[in-house]
C-alpha cells in the first residue's frame, strides 16, 4: 500500500509533530488539558500536517519552522470539529465519545475556543505576516462555512453551487492552505505556493466529496459511526443532490427527507439510504470527485519532479479511491 | 463631567473606529451580517478602543495603524460576550435581546467564531510579530477564563485568589493589552508599553470589581438587566466572598445561595441581595477596587505629562466611582 509507504518514510517527522501537538495544548487547567488530549487521542489521519510537511519539501525544508504551521492547522481542524459536535448533537466521532457528550455543550464550546487560541499562539512563532493573513482569512471562511451548514440543513432546494461552496469553506480551504503555508514557511517561490494551494484545494474538495459518499455507502464498522449520519443532521450532500435531480425518484426522496426532518433525524434512515444507493447517484458524485483529483494532479505539473511530488500524486489517488 | 469631555475631544477618532468596526464585520452572508451588526448596535462604552487611542498618544499617534488594534480588541470583547451568552442563558444584555435568544445557541456560537476570526484578519494588517504574539496569548487566557467561570459557578469554597485570577482573564487582560498594544503599534519605548500594560491591568481589575458590585447594588433601569444576574448564573463575585467571611451571616448566606443553585437561578433573589447589601461587604469590595485604581494611576508616574496621561487618570477615577 503506497500511502502507508509515504507515512512510513515521514514517520519520524510526523511523530515529532504529534508530540508538538500534545505539548501545544498542554494547560495547567486540568479540564482543558483533559478535553484537549481526549480530542487529540481520538486520532485522525493528520492529513493536514502531512500536506504541510510534503509542501515544505518544495522549498528549504525545516521541520522547526514547519511545525509552526502543521500544529496550528491540525488544531484549527480539531477546534472546528468540537464546535461542529456542539451543533450536530453528535455523541460519537471516530467511535469515541465527543467532548460535548462526555462533558457538556459549554465545555465543548470553550474547549474549541481554547484550541483555536492555542493554534494561533503556535503560528505566531513565525514572523512572516503573509502567514497570519492567510490563516486568519481562512478562519473567517471556515466560520462562514459552519454557519452555512446550519442554514442549509434539510434544504432540498439548494444548488450544487451551494454545496460546493460549503465544502470549500468547511474542508478544502484548510487543506489548501496547509499545502500553501507549508511552501510559504519554506520560502518556496510564489509560483510554487500558488500551485500548492491549487493542489490542496482540489484534493480537499475530492476528500470531502468522498467523505460524503462514504457516509452513504459505508458500514458502521468502517465509519466509526452509523451510515446516514449526515442526513440525520440535515446535511444534504452531493449524491443526494444528484438523486434529487432524477424525476423518477424525486418525490419519493423528498418525502423521505421530510420524514427524517420532522423527527429531527431521530429515526431509521435505511429507506433513505436504499434510495440513494439505487441508481447512478453515487457514481455521479464519484465522477465529480475524480475530476477534482485530476485537477489536483494537474496543479503539480509545473513543479520539480522530486519525491514529494510523487507522494502528493499518490495521496491524491488515495483520496479519490479511499473506502474508509 | 470630565469623562464626557474626553470622549468629546476624541469624538472624531472614536467615530472613525466605530465605522471601521461596522465595515470589519461586513459579510455577504446575510445572517452573519445581521447578527454581528445587532451586536455592534447594542453599543457599549467602547472602553477598549478609547484606551488604544489614548495609549497611542505616548508614541507616534497614527489612527490608520491604531484602528488595526482598536477594532480587533473591541471585536474580541464582543465575540467573548456572545459565547458567554450561550453559556449564561442570558436573554438580554444592555437591555437588548442577545443573539442566542433572538436566533439560537448555534447561531450565537458561530457568530462568535466569525467575529473572532474577523478580529484576527484586521490585526494581521499590522506586521509587527509582537502584536500577534501578545494578542494570541491573551486569547488563550480569555478562553481559560471562560472555562474557569463555569467551573466556579456556585462554588462557595472558592478563594479570593480564584476570583481575582478569573476577572484578570475575563476582563483585565484584554484592557491591559488594549493599552499595551496601542503603545506598541505607535512604536513607543518598551518602558512605556510596560507602563501602559500595568495601567490597563489595574484599571481593568477595578472595572470588573465595580461591574460585579453594580450587579448587586444597581436597579434594573441602571443595569439594563435585573440586579442579581450574576448569582442567578452562579457567578460568585467579590462582595459575596467578603460576606461569606462574616460568621454572623455565613450560614444564612450559604443556605440562600444553595436555594438559588437548586432552581438553577430561576427564582427571586431579593433575599440574597438583602444579605449582601447589609453589613460592610460592598464597602470592602469597593476598597479593593480603589486599591487597583491607585495602582493604575501609579503605573503612569514615569510617563511624560501629556494630556493623554491626564485623560487616563480621569478615566481611572471614573471607573473607580462609576454607578452605571
Amino acid at each position: 500500500m503506497k500511502l502507508l509507504d509515504i507515512y512510513a518514510r515521514m514517520k519520524k517527522d510526523i511523530a515529532y509533530v504529534e508530540r508538538e501537538l500534545e505539548s501545544s495544548v498542554y494547560s495547567e487547567h486540568a479540564m482543558l488539558k483533559e478535553t484537549s488530549l481526549h480530542l487529540l487521542k481520538a486520532g485522525g489521519k493528520r492529513i493536514r500536517p502531512v500536506f504541510v510537511l510534503l509542501a515544505g519539501q518544495f522549498g528549504k525544508y525545516d521541520l522547526q519552522r514547519l511545525k509552526h504551521i502543521a500544529v496550528p492547522l491540525e488544531l484549527i481542524h480539531m477546534a472546528s470539529l468540537v464546535h461542529d459536535d456542539v451543533i450536530d448533537d453528535a455523541n460519537t466521532r471516530r467511535g469515541q465519545l465527543t467532548v460535548k457528550s462526555k462533558w457538556d455543550n459549554r465545555v465543548a464550546m470553550y474547549t474549541g475556543d481554547y484550541i483555536f487560541a492555542k493554534a494561533l499562539t503556535v503560528a505566531t512563532q513565525l514572523s512572516d505576516p503573509r502567514i497570519h493573513r492567510i490563516l486568519s482569512k481562512a478562519l473567517v471562511e471556515l466560520s462562514i462555512g459552519e454557519m452555512e451548514q446550519i442554514r442549509y440543513f434539510f434544504r432540498t432546494d439548494q444548488t450544487l453551487r451551494n454545496y460546493l461552496l460549503r465544502i470549500k469553506r468547511k474542508t478544502a480551504l484548510l487543506i489548501a492552505i496547509s499545502c500553501q503555508l507549508g511552501a510559504v514557511a519554506s520560502e518556496a517561490s510564489d509560483d510554487v505556493c500558488d500551485s500548492m494551494y491549487a493542489f490542496g484545494y482540489n484534493a480537499g474538495m475530492a476528500f470531502q466529496i468522498r467523505d460524503d459518499i462514504l457516509d452513504l455507502t459505508g458500514t458502521e464498522k468502517e465509519l466509526g459511526k452509523p451510515p446516514g449520519s449526515d442526513i440525520r443532521q440535515g446535511n444534504i450532500t452531493l449524491p443526494v443532490l444528484c438523486a434529487l435531480r432524477d424525476p423518477a425518484i424525486r418525490s419519493e426522496l423528498l418525502a423521505e427527507i421530510e420524514r427524517i426532518r420532522l423527527v429531527d433525524g431521530q429515526t431509521d434512515v435505511t429507506p433513505f439510504l436504499r434510495i440513494i444507493r439505487s441508481g447512478t447517484y453515487i457514481g455521479e458524485a464519484d465522477r465529480l470527485s475524480s475530476n477534482y483529483i485530476d485537477r489536483a494532479i494537474a496543479a503539480l505539473s509545473g513543479l520539480p519532479d522530486i519525491r514529494a511530488k510523487r507522494d502528493l500524486v499518490q495521496i491524491a489517488h488515495f483520496i479519490g479511491n479511499r473506502s474508509y
